[in-house]
């Protein structure tokens, strides 16, 4: 069973993702989570503890659900395992909407409050260097920096396709396609 | 002198760049553009309808700081015009910091409200084909679905690093050499 704190955190993610990080009220969470607002503040201290802890939350989910794969399965090569890692991101399920959402939400409520600045620059530089790290399984011969950038790309491009897929500016199988070609055109860059 | 409805726009975008979507009250609106609300009505009938021509007004003025070329310089190649057009909505002026804030909001918006997502989508493909058209020109021989392809990943790259300038993830500087080097890749791939 999941501890109250995680059933809390669970709660904050939907709430953002329905009502967005201004719509997050203490009292509407205690609500959703099924808990009093004590133990909201005891676990979290302040609304910025709840934001802070569900960005972490957030990242720690979409890290299970990249990575997931079948058991059975043969072991992907480090180029199937880059295209999953990022493709994964979109996909229709409650819980990829739900959370890609919320991160959305997160990061433009940043443009207007800097109190999860520096989480939300941290959280960007572990999944850069994540993608970065896979790309160089791919791209061996290929230096840091041009890595990094690649990285950053791909990322930057993921936020951008998602927002407009979540906005209904993008159907989902061209987002993915759009994806799937940016992901091929680094890696050709790379070994060029 | 601009005319009562530009002045209201002007506000519109101003509120919005600082506040949010969410954050716009047809009274502060009126305030801040130092009218009444009525006149605010009378001009734009309701919330809704301060969006959508907001919206289009924020499109304009990206229209207008993307395409403005000193009329004394050398006229620019079809490269250099792709160039400028994407790497001008990276600039630190006050007008490109609103503009793309408020472009952001309204993007995002869209994600919890339906009502600007057919404004959004129409403003998007006039975007993206204003794109592919300086693409086509850049590598005549393309295939329009090619092109079309290249100028949907560089405007939602765009809006990705846009938005990590914006919410202090992402110096400019750099957000602007990698959108440089995307515009590189893009061209590269168009021409193999």
């Amino acid at each position: 069973m999941a501890s109250r704190k995680t059933s809390i955190l669970e709660a904050s993610a939907r709430v953002i993702a329905r009502r967005g990080v201004r719509g997050l009220r203490v009292e509407e969470l205690a609500a959703e989570a099924g808990v009093s607002t004590a133990l909201i503040y005891y676990h979290f201290k302040d609304r910025t503890g709840i934001l802070r802890q569900t960005l972490e939350f957030i990242n720690d989910r979409a890290e299970r659900y990249t990575t997931e794969r079948d058991p059975d399965a043969d072991p992907l090569t480090p180029g199937e395992e880059l295209e999953q890692t990022l493709l994964l991101e979109l996909q229709d399920t409650v819980e990829v909407r739900e959370n890609s959402t919320a991160w959305g939400e997160l990061r433009a409520s940043a443009v207007f409050d800097e109190t999860l600045r520096e989480d939300l620059a941290r959280a960007t530089l572990v999944w850069v260097q994540e993608v970065a790290d896979l790309l160089g399984q791919v791209r061996p011969m290929s230096s840091a920096v041009a890595l990094a950038g690649a990285a950053e790309r791909l990322t930057a491009l993921l936020e951008g396709l998602s927002t407009r897929w979540l906005s209904g500016t993008l159907p989902l199988t061209h987002a993915r396609a759009l994806m799937a070609e940016a992901i091929e055109g680094e890696v050709a860059r790379l070994g060029r």
